[in-house]
């Protein structure tokens, strides 16, 4: 059972849950699709432009605002970032499930334009096993690390915005990977998403014993 | 991630769309609970008490309704069939899932009871599949195959009640039993669901980088 429209995924979770990792995962084994986000940020040593983000100048990007080229973006800490609306327009007319790796505020609004998204926050399996990953190696300045601890307290607020919350266990990523796939797929039988096929299947019985 | 208190899998589906044998699979390969209904009605031939049904009398059933004894119940063709509270109860408490097969009335009235429940239709691919199956081998009187119909077009309109529909393909029966289990196991992610794990995380976290 396939969704003639695809599927939009919205992936946030703690920082060091490992969202990437798994988004990752989930496009190498299932052939899901990945939105790259456009950013103003300068790259990073390693990050490549069109792998890990499209980087744009401040111009270049606010062009594409003008155009209503985003289906959200915003800014943080005097760089914007956004998602490109193209392609992921393209991805669910194709049908396919297009996996978009956001914080918070861009799954708010993912919710409010794409009310059938998918909205899934992935998890430590435990605030303590948070807090080692948070606190790391014990050789961050302890301000870094508060304000980390901080910012793990706003986004746990921010769960009851998510439709899954999913276990990302040290060790056990293919779990949480599955996990998330099998959650796409039991989606896909949700009465809401299969109203064509239920209307298509009552006309088929109305027309009688013939 | 399992819950604290069960979980309560109502599951219907058009006649002949194959109810009892997937929910037998999910009992025999998954370790599920299946509740076993009361009713009036005779035994049939190869039919045992406690196992198909538990058989009572108009007497004893009517007095266990006095008694608050039974989840649902409600009256066919002359006979009382209903869901026995005590059972299903037990069930939950010790944070099982229960299967519970019945019929488009005993589902909403369980919706209403138990709001969380999972209420998943049976459904064969197409109408003209599901056709073929009712018609049968062509021996039936055309009465009883227009009865059938009839039956199915009003099933279909109860589809809407439910939350997930899901295919059971001839000879494919596997498919459509691990499609369940994977929907029930997703539904233990949903935020809805994790509400304790949820508020002790918060709390863990609010405790500050200690």
């Amino acid at each position: 059972m396939t969704n003639d429209r695809g599927t939009l995924v919205v992936i946030s979770g703690f920082s060091g849950a490992g969202k990437g990792t798994v988004s990752r995962k989930l496009v190498e084994e299932y052939g899901y699709s990945l939105s790259i986000s456009a950013t103003t940020r300068k790259p990073r040593e390693g990050e490549q432009d069109g792998v890990d983000y499209f980087f744009k100048t401040e111009h270049e990007f606010l062009s594409l605002v003008d155009y209503n080229g985003y289906i959200e973006y915003a800014q943080y800490v005097g760089n914007y970032y956004g998602t490109p609306r193209k392609f992921v327009e393209d991805c669910l007319k194709e049908g396919r499930v297009v996996i978009l790796e956001i914080e918070v505020q861009g799954a708010m609004n993912i919710r409010q334009q794409y009310p059938d998204a998918i909205l899934l926050f992935i998890t430590a399996p435990s605030a303590s096993v948070l807090k080692n990953r948070l606190v790391g190696r014990g050789t961050e300045e302890p301000a870094v690390i508060a304000k980390r601890m901080c910012r793990a307290v706003e986004e746990a607020e921010s769960i009851s915005v998510y439709d899954y919350i999913v276990n990302n266990e040290e060790g056990r990523i293919e779990e949480c990977v599955e996990q998330i796939h099998s959650i796409i797929e039991s989606e896909s039988c949700r009465v809401s998403r299969r109203a064509e096929f239920i209307a298509e299947l009552k006309a088929g019985l109305a027309e009688g014993a013939d």
